[in-house]
């Protein structure tokens, strides 16, 4: 796709915005088409990624939703009880509004809000989660994605089920430290270190999870909710290329996949506004790779059967996830 | 585990609430336990759930979320853009919260808000989400669940990410119906019927799709969200025997599990109190089955991979899913 | 302000749009107003008003919100208990977050949620409410009102507190029905025969409100919610000119003010729209007048005391609101 | 009602304790009075406070909701737009749903969210709020304020409209000083102190405001919402007595009417706890007597026309209220 080397090229702002035309898959996969990079995952790759399953070890790759540990209140989620456990026998209650249910049997149901796209929430990001100038991955119009209607294109139900190979790089432990400091990029040569280190060699339909030990960090440090001036590790925007080349599915990371702060003010989120945009690559953002990272260093293998299955919301830009890793 | 042959044994009243105690797994695996029949789900279950993998085709059993199709607006989901993509450059248009954002770049978020416990959303039950006499699974009180906390014990965390082998029995089919009429009860034989017509047998750990042709009917007739008046065909209580005796993991129905009109009236919902409360059977509400039908019966095979990954909300009594097959 | 005979000019779409500019309030009280016929309510108005208590009898006249008479669901209120009464003191009961609560005093509290600009909610619509060619009431651009920040401009905070003359115009009393047939609509000349008959003059700073019938109607017959399918009664578009040379500062109705189905296609809210965005007026939609009527029948007294304090939403084009009327 | 002087009784646990008896109002309306104190409320007090308005001025005694002075995330509200003036007519925007909208007329709304008994809203607590011994007032026992149902009895539809006579008791301007000193309790000679500076007697029917200048504080200094951690000022429990034997009707302040940090372990929220569970009394929290100060003090008069008309929520424990002051 592109005979530069991602190495030689220092990249400013305007280098940067010449990312969106070079990495641009529009049309790839046809004028229609609303699943960008996932394109890639074929019938052979969940063939082969399902051989991964040796040992027969489910991992969950999302943090809890609503917890007390380190989530900060303001993302959510609201958990509302529409009838708990409390007072089903006791003298005055109100009966059930289900007569049927006034009886020994009685259930318990709960109504959940939030706003996924928070900063501690494992969530998928579909392709109308961003636009650059005004459009969309595709050419799609960033008013396709309304108030009232949501996302009429481009919405996370495009996404189905996700059933790949997952792929580890684990750039904390390549670096032998707890945590990459806040605010560090991780470049392609630590993708390729991380890929000699590990023995493994990232591919086509591959979904690559990036650990930069961020959510280590705030097991150990705790969480403070700080917004956008609260610094985070992830990719440099110059590892799009290399995930271009690649022909990686989709990606995720323990922060936000921007490594914050910004290095571009002409672009603050160059990972996913050209991975999104112009690749029409799904992000993962907020997983939690730690229980991954201990049982890949145990087994020592970087690969894993990996599935997503985003909620099918009807226009939305996302969705609240619980990626699984199986071994 | 019982001696006792269903077909024997015409169930009144009395019988039914028998099988509180009778199928009950209280203590089996620890007085601590909140896992229930999960804990049929063993390494060797997931080695083999993953070696029916052949063709590397993924199928959704889930009903998309939000959609005008046959969804009532009664169960929602919300769905309020916190951003759109209106307007981005318009003269006068507002400044985003976020100044960095204030470019080329924009963004697009929302608020989601469910009441996943309905009856046209595809969701799994805690074991959370019934009590029996005051008591929920593993003799669990239900003022455990309260208002303001949730579900301090047995919330759907404690699924975590299942992966097992699943089998579709597919009852509309196996009678030659498009669907079952709307209110009949599937008996143990109609299982054993299914298993021999799909040369297939039930074991531990699996997770069992029954198919009565509801969503079809659904699909095909429109949806009216009358509650509990709405008739539906589901599992026989005496099919709890059966699954329990074949060490079945969790379930899954295109209706809500229990039939509609119930059969006694002490005991409404038998399959949800017997099979979450005394088994700890996890049960998976309103699946589409239908692609899924679809795909077994082109390919002649009736077994897949089965994932569910439940989003991982504290305290709640169950969560929307989207149950993947994958073959 | 305008020498036209109302009764002369026969209105069509074109005439309709022409009322605009012809009633345009426009600069009247500044270029940066953003309260509109509010203005017409002088400390002179206030005094007189008060002077209107006599009896020291109050009505409301809003409807109860989220019961279940002919209230639908569709436009809620959501209300969800934080904490209930329910099994305070149970065995095996959570204790409350806030532990100072744990002993014998305990607090319940809620979540209130609604889309107040609900058929059946009585609310008042700020001047943000409604825009004609883009632009809002005092030339303010539509696009101030966005999706992230809300109403920047002409929020419900600019009503502040509204006490004023509250006049009844009860056209069904004084056409001798229970209610107007739905879909009617009220003209002028309606509005001085009941005048007449009720022999009080509407003049300026008045909050008026029209009686139709359409919640007595509501009450005996059952509300469905049929959207704007659902017919009913209300002001005809050439009462504003009379409205407007009266110097009414705010006007109430049983319905929604604009009667249903829709008189000109090219504009299908002519009060709303020329009424909010030419003139600055408030309207109340939906409220209870049955209890008013009563009252002012008994007394023989069309006029009394009205107070409206909306909630003041920064950002809101709007407010739920229980209006008063003080005899 | 009572002949112990309140000022020679020093108050320990037990003594507040029997305040509950002492103070109780049960039965004094009939067994099934909802109302409480607002039976203090007669046809001549709503007519002698209508002749209070002489100037014809009318002032809120409301925080604005949502705004970003000094109101924490924390309590909200949520304020989403369904519709906004974004993008209206902008190249390939989505039509509104309601097709008769798509012209030149156009509307916002939006849904608006809150848990309204928090810190910073102004709100009414109706007497199904606080439950003592299991009890709500006048014996209700406090299982009919259900998860499901909300309040079934005592809830807030039952102050209806209030109008009164308003006192405000200006404790800061008494003791000369900005704000009282957080954690401060207000004495009973501390309002006597105030009547007499103020030339104003307190009595029955009334509705009694009480300056600490709490508000006044929050504005200067900035608001950090530390909950119940949060040191405010506020009524002394043996004011209830001062309350009682004057029958006023409600009282409200600019705090959260109890002091913070609490003074009696065994009943932490004396105020609320003896005022609305024994004595039936409304309460308003966080009102904004900052305007509502500054001109009694120029008018040198403390007395006016009060009215609040709480939102009509069937099964709410309380409600956002926007207390109007009419001068």
């Amino acid at each position: 796709m592109s005979s530069i080397d991602p190495r030689d090229v220092p990249l400013n702002n305007s280098a940067v915005i010449g990312l969106v035309s070079e990495l641009s898959n529009w049309g790839r996969w046809g004028a229609d088409d609303q699943r960008g990079t996932l394109n890639h995952i074929d019938d052979e790759c969940r063939r082969r990624a399902a051989t991964l399953v040796r040992e027969g070890v489910v991992i969950s790759c999302a943090w809890p939703l609503g917890g007390h540990g380190f989530h900060s209140p303001g993302s959510g989620p609201q958990r509302f009880m529409i009838r708990s456990g409390e007072g089903l026998f006791e003298e005055h209650s109100v009966p059930p509004i289900q007569p049927e249910l006034a009886g020994r049997a009685r259930l318990a149901a709960e109504y959940i809000g939030l706003r996924f796209h928070g900063l501690e929430i494992t969530h998928i990001d579909a392709l109308s989660h961003v636009f650059w100038d005004g459009r969309a991955y595709n050419d799609v119009p960033a008013a396709s994605v309304s108030t009232e209607s949501g996302a009429t294109q481009l919405d996370v139900t495009h996404a189905g089920g996700i059933v790949t190979r997952g792929v580890l790089l684990d750039i904390a432990a390549q670096r032998g430290v707890e945590y990459l400091e806040p605010g560090t990029r991780v470049m392609p040569e630590d993708l390729e270190a991380a890929e000699e280190r590990q023995g493994i060699r990232v591919g086509k339909g591959d979904a690559v999870l990036l650990r930069t030990g961020h959510g280590r960090r705030c097991q150990s440090l705790g969480f403070v909710d700080s917004g956008q001036a609260d610094a985070r590790s992830g990719w440099h925007v110059s590892c799009l290329r290399w995930l271009h080349e690649r022909d990686v599915a989709l990606i995720g990371n323990d922060g936000t996949n921007d490594a914050v702060p910004f290095e571009f003010s002409e672009m603050p989120l160059p990972v996913h506004t050209i991975g999104i945009v112009a690749m029409g690559l799904w992000l993962i953002d907020n997983c939690n790779l730690e229980d991954l990272a201990e049982i890949c260093d145990r087994m020592n293998r970087y690969e894993f059967l990996f599935t997503l299955a985003p909620l099918l919301l009807v226009g939305a830009t996302g969705s609240p996830a619980n990626p699984l890793a199986t071994f």
